[in-house]
Formats: C-alpha cells, sequence, structure tokens
C-alpha cells in the first residue's frame, strides 16, 4: 500500500476534491506508475455530469496520463521500473480475437471489468478509510500514483514532454488516428471536420499530414478559425452564416467531401457529415459520443448511393503499437501539440480546468503533479 | 421508326396494357436492341404501384433485359448488329468523375436524363399515336424493341441464353456483387442475409462462391429455406420462432455476423441487420429499396465501436466492365440462375407475372418475346 493523492469524484454534478488515497501494490501482471501529467477531457466532464449511464462513484476519473513506471508485479515483462509510460483506456492484448482481427483496435481482454470500474481480478486499488474508490476507463489520471494492467501501457521514449505526450493518450490519437487508421484519407482528398475542438483540430492537422486538398472546418465559434488554419484548414464553415451547411459543403467540393468527421457528439450534425459527403464514395466517421439515447437517422438512399458512415473509438489506433509512434512523430515535428496546451494547472485547480472547459476557453488544461 | 411491342404503364395502380407503339431510330451515340427477355423485378411493381415518387407515367418499364443488336447510331464503336447485350439501368462511361474514381459504379453521364425518363438528348424515342411515352430507368426491358445509349449495354457472349442472362441485368448482378465489389466478403467469414427472394438468394450465393463460412438466412417464410439452403445457406432463422432475431444471430455467430445484407427494403429490419454484426468490424449492406421518406436509425455507439453502414446499387458493379464475367460464370457453372426463374411467360401474360410476385409465388418470372 502506498498513500498517493488524486482528485476524486464522489458523486454525479458534485466538484472533485482532492483526496489522500490508499493504493495497493500492483498485483500479476499490473503495473505503479507515478502519473506526471494528464490532461482533461470532455469524457471526464461527461462521467462527472452524471449524464453518462455507465458513470460510476465515487471514482477516480481522467484518461489521458503519462508517467513512470516505479513497480512491475509478477509475469511483467515488457516493462520495468523507469520506464515511460502512456496509460491506454483502449489497451491493446494481441491475443484476443479483436487483437487477432487485425480488423479493429477494441481490444476486448478486459473489457468486462475496466466497464465496472475494476482491475481485471474484480477489485479496485483504490480505497479511502477502507471504502474502496472506483477505477476509470482503467487509467484514472486524476490520481497521482496508478495500478494499471501491462497490457493497457504503451511504453514511450524518454526525452518526451510529459504535459505534451500525455494529450496522446486521448485526444491527439483520436483526432489523428480517426484520419490515419479509420478513414485512410489519402492525398488528394476533400475533408470536412465538424466541431473545431480538441479532437477537430487533431483531425485536421492528420488530413494535413497525409495530404488532404481541401480542409474544411465547421464550428459555431468564429474564435476557432485562426486556430484552425494554423493547423492546416484551408476553409472555414459557420453553419449560423449559411442557410444550408450541407448544400454549402457539397458547392465547395463540387459535389460532395472525400471524408468528413464528427467531432461533437450531436446527434444532428451526425446526420449533416454524412449527407454532405460525396455520392459514390464519401465516407463520414463519427467521432463525438453523443448523450444517452440519442439515435443517429437518414434516408437509405444515402447509403445505397455509396455514402459509408462509420465511427471511430481512440482513432482505430492499436495503444501499444502506435501511441509510441505518435509520440515519435510529435517529437519529430510532424504534428504540433504545444500550442493546443492552453493551460497548465496544479491538481487542486482542476475544478477551474473543467469551469474553462464548460466556458469555451481552453482547448486542453493539463494538470501536473 | 418502327413499329414494336410493349407493355405501357399509363398510370399508377392500373395494369399494364399491350401496345404497338412506335419506336425512332437511334441517334448518335445510340443502339437499337431487339429484346429477346426479360425478368419482373420488384422496382417494376414499387414504381408501377405508384409508391416511387420519381415514377412517370405513361411510361415502359422493365429493367432486367438481354437481347441482340440491330442497328447502330453514328459514332458508336464498342457494338454492332448481331453482338448480344444486357442493357444496363447504371450504365459505363469510363469518362465521368464517377468512372473515374475507380471508386464507384454509379455513372453520371446520363443521369439526369435517365432520371427523367428521357434520352440524353432529353426526348423519348417511344410514341403512341405521337404521344410520347418515358422511357424507364433508361432501359424500359417491357418493349421488345428498345433504343438506348451504348454507355449503357454490357457485350455478351453469344452462347448464353436470353431467358437465362437477362436475369443478370439487375437481380443476379444485385445480390452477387453486393458480395463480391460492395463488402468484398473474405474466406471464412460469417454472413446473414435477411430477406430470401431473388436478391437474398444472389446474396447466399456469392457469399458460398467466395468461400464463407456460416452463410444465415433469415424470412418470415419458412418455404424459403429449402431453397435457401440449394444456394449454400447453412443455417436458417424464422424471425417468428426466435424471441430476438439479433441476440439470436449474435449467438450464432460467437459475436456477430462479419457481414450483414438487407434485402428487403424494410428499415427496421436495416438496423437489425447493422446490430447483428460484430463489434469491431462488421459490416451491414443495405441493397432493399425503402418506402419513400423512410429513415434508418441506430445509436451512434454501434458506429463508434467499429460497425460500419454503407449500401449498394446494381452490386457495386460496372456494368460494361462486371457482367460480361458474370455471364461467364454463370456459362461456367459458377453460379445457378435457372432454379431461379420459376416462371416463363409471355407478354401478354406480364400482369400475371407481377400478381405471382405479390403473391410470393415466384422467386423470378422471365417475359420471353
Amino acid at each position: 500500500m502506498i498513500k498517493t493523492k488524486a482528485a476524486v469524484a464522489w458523486k454525479a454534478g458534485a466538484p472533485l476534491t482532492i483526496e489522500d488515497v490508499m493504493l495497493q501494490a500492483p498485483k500479476a501482471g499490473e503495473v505503479l506508475v507515478e502519473v506526471k501529467a494528464t490532461g482533461l477531457c470532455h469524457t471526464d466532464l461527461y462521467t462527472l455530469s452524471g449524464a453518462d449511464p455507465e458513470g460510476l462513484f465515487p471514482a477516480i476519473l481522467g484518461h489521458e496520463g503519462a508517467g513512470v513506471v516505479l513497480e512491475v508485479g509478477e509475469g511483467v515483462t515488457s516493462l520495468k521500473p523507469g520506464d515511460h509510460v502512456i496509460p491506454l483506456y483502449t489497451p491493446e492484448c494481441r491475443q484476443c480475437k479483436s487483437c487477432l482481427s487485425q480488423k479493429t483496435n477494441l481490444c476486448t481482454a478486459i473489457r468486462a471489468t475496466q466497464g465496472k470500474g475494476l482491475m481485471p481480478d474484480g477489485t479496485s486499488r483504490f480505497s479511502i478509510d477502507g471504502q474502496p474508490i472506483h477505477h476509470y476507463m482503467g487509467t484514472s489520471t486524476f490520481a497521482n500514483h496508478i495500478v494499471v494492467p501491462e497490457i493497457a501501457l504503451a511504453k514511450i521514449r524518454e526525452d518526451a514532454p510529459f504535459d505534451k505526450v500525455c494529450y496522446i493518450g486521448c485526444g491527439v490519437t483520436t483526432g489523428l488516428g480517426a484520419v490515419l487508421f479509420t478513414a485512410n484519407v489519402e492525398a488528394g482528398a476533400n475533408v470536412v471536420v465538424f466541431g473545431l475542438g480538441g479532437i477537430g483540430l487533431n483531425v485536421i492537422q492528420g488530413a494535413k499530414m497525409v495530404g488532404a486538398d481541401k480542409i474544411i472546418g465547421v464550428d459555431i465559434n468564429p474564435d476557432r478559425e485562426a486556430l484552425g488554419r494554423q493547423f492546416g484548414m484551408t476553409d472555414f464553415v459557420n453553419p449560423n452564416d449559411v442557410e444550408n451547411v450541407v448544400d454549402h459543403i457539397i458547392q465547395l467540393t463540387d459535389g460532395g467531401a472525400d471524408y468528413s468527421f464528427e467531432c461533437i457528439g450531436n446527434t444532428q450534425v451526425m446526420r449533416q457529415a454524412l449527407e454532405c459527403t460525396h455520392r459514390g464514395w464519401g465516407q463520414s466517421i463519427i467521432i463525438g459520443v453523443a448523450e444517452a439515447g440519442a439515435e443517429i437517422s437518414t434516408r437509405p438512399f444515402q447509403l445505397v448511393t455509396g455514402r459509408v458512415w462509420k465511427g471511430s473509438a481512440f482513432g482505430g489506433a492499436r495503444g501499444r503499437t502506435d501511441v509510441p509512434k505518435i509520440v515519435d512523430w510529435y517529437m519529430d515535428g510532424k504534428i504540433n501539440i504545444d500550442d493546443l496546451i492552453t493551460h497548465h494547472l496544479r491538481l487542486d485547480q482542476i475544478n477551474e480546468g473543467f469551469e474553462m472547459m464548460k466556458r469555451g476557453e481552453s482547448i486542453r488544461s493539463v494538470v501536473m503533479y
């Protein structure tokens, strides 16, 4: 047992409180990690708000971290103390039906327990005064120390700064990966991105990286235009300024976009994103998380005439394989993370970080331990 | 001008009547074809019923024919009198943006006029007592003689029997092609087919042809089980006999189908077809034509967790390129058409053919001229 600090979510809708938390040592196949930095993501806010029907309390939220291995449990072979790591809410066991299919990144090895806020043995490693506290997304990076399974850690190079590459634990990979791994966007393609937040801007830089022609950003917040252009956006559309955003994009792209990405979580926008793609081959990729129970709809004719509707989770990236590559791309200057990290906070300022997110003031706030 | 016989649809909901129709000679780029045989398809019935919002009257319906070239217009180079052909409601110009994309079969060269029931020059070649009669789907195979653009004719081998290969003009190619060209089903895949009619049975034989493992047929008509098994179906599910067809298929396939095909045109079934596919990689292909205005729906989570929703028109086949190959496959015994053609009719029996279709008694009825 060690004692650590964590921001604890006691119940839906309440602010996080900083607590001393007891953490059990890693069991077989598990690893103790000192978290050095963590980003704040909309998904944490979504769960904290109570809107997530699968949300559990009390819990230690956070899923966008980076840190250092302190200790490994029995049988752990791929990591040792001192290794730098990014925790993975989508693990990569390389042995389950999903991993072996070579068609998906959605490893199922520990899915059942992770969804219950527990470690693979069905228990929690966190407690306060003997009361178990739930893990969250298998990561809980709002704690300074965490225990995670070996298969849920990507080993990364040691010269990468924690306060930047933590963002690769979710937002960067989700956006970039949707372009590279889910959609396989090719050079010369026309791309539309709905929602220019922490995901959408990474979709834009992914599209630029692979040589897309037109990269159209769509957002109702005009302040996002400048940042979008900095990341490679070629055209900006404010839906409030045009009569019909679908028709407008079809005109801009001479018949429709080759690829579109929904990065908001709004089911009406998901429909627009599909319907603005090109007849015959347009692909629309849903990235945003919709509110519980919301449904997407369209006329089947949209699909019969050649459009494809798909989705992307963690950018289709296989965490242990692809995350270290993305860290390399950042270190080589192929992608820009620095300008997306708008605020650095201490753990005790974490609630203010969520307030800034709600007000649309931040792209990414990062807590430094 | 020549005089020919045709079954004319004067108005929605009325039986066809056999008429003497005047047909103008082919203009530049056009070809005069003597239709030797034509299948009756649900799409003809759909338009005849008045439910098709794009249906035009009076018109000569029919889009599943085979025949012989009698005369070619100026500038026609790829066909000559005596060639055997299958008319294509999806042409292949090999020059438009769609054809050149190499991503779709939905050639747009003559789409605008075809949708208006006219030839590319904006006029009709058919008339009765001077009154123009609309073309239908660019084919109008319920006429004994037709004029169609060169780009809408697939040249086929001369030893292929018209009364069988006419079915390749729609149903065979639509079902087989959805498996081969749209979904690219691989050997060992598990496949589910909703609706075992003239399309679904061809999906089944396509899945068998490419080496699928489980081929599950779903139909509320128990009489379809025997025919399904004859074409390669391994399991039959009657939705009326199970509590939940989606759960049942997920169990049968150890987690969900790799590919599903909706061959009915029912938007509720389209949802089931999507949701019974495997998390991570399942693909669902919509083939059936839904009633006007009907919409498909699902929770976006279905797509975000890796399922793909797409559609298929004319099986994704490029008519002039792929149809002659499918004729070869039939002649080589790789696919079975004979057992799907349940009735042969004369043109004056065509209304009885549609009545048998409505009663579910026929798979394919073929009119022989």
